[in-house]
């Protein structure tokens, strides 16, 4: 993602990446509900690519930051599977 | 993600899991306005943990999706890096 469009990424800055991500998410809702598997299974991708652009232009390694935090337990529990109850 | 919550995500169920998923983003949306780098990285953590979630229970493999759609090439114009003009 990074050699992509980091390119076009930097000169949007990350408020407007920012509003692109959340355009996505809607999209992917959208999808959702309309139980339309293909364009979800499209809407997810895009997602990914505008959460990755935007750790991308903020300079947040986004898998170190996932793998930080749910290294293979729940961060509030600490057990796998999350015995958390909420 | 699966083994540590999908027992919980499903009985959630997908509109749920969805909210969840745009409250994190919104979090998200805070931290880099305030210029919190630690939580933004935390925030990020949380949207791709959700996004998995999400994932999960509608049954479709984020990777595969985001590979399927952004395969080291930009899916519009089809360059790397992507020349397209938006």
């Amino acid at each position: 993602m990074k050699r992509l469009y980091f390119h076009r990424d930097s000169e949007r800055g990350t408020k407007g990446t920012y509003d692109w991500l959340v355009e996505e998410v809607g999209e992917l809702g959208e999808a959702l509900e309309a139980g339309d598997r293909r364009a979800a299974e499209k809407e997810f991708a895009d997602v990914i690519a505008w959460l990755a652009s935007l750790a991308n232009i903020t300079e947040i390694d986004l898998e170190k930051a996932a793998i930080n935090k749910y290294n293979g337990k729940c961060p509030k529990c600490e057990h796998s599977p999350c015995q958390c109850s909420f």
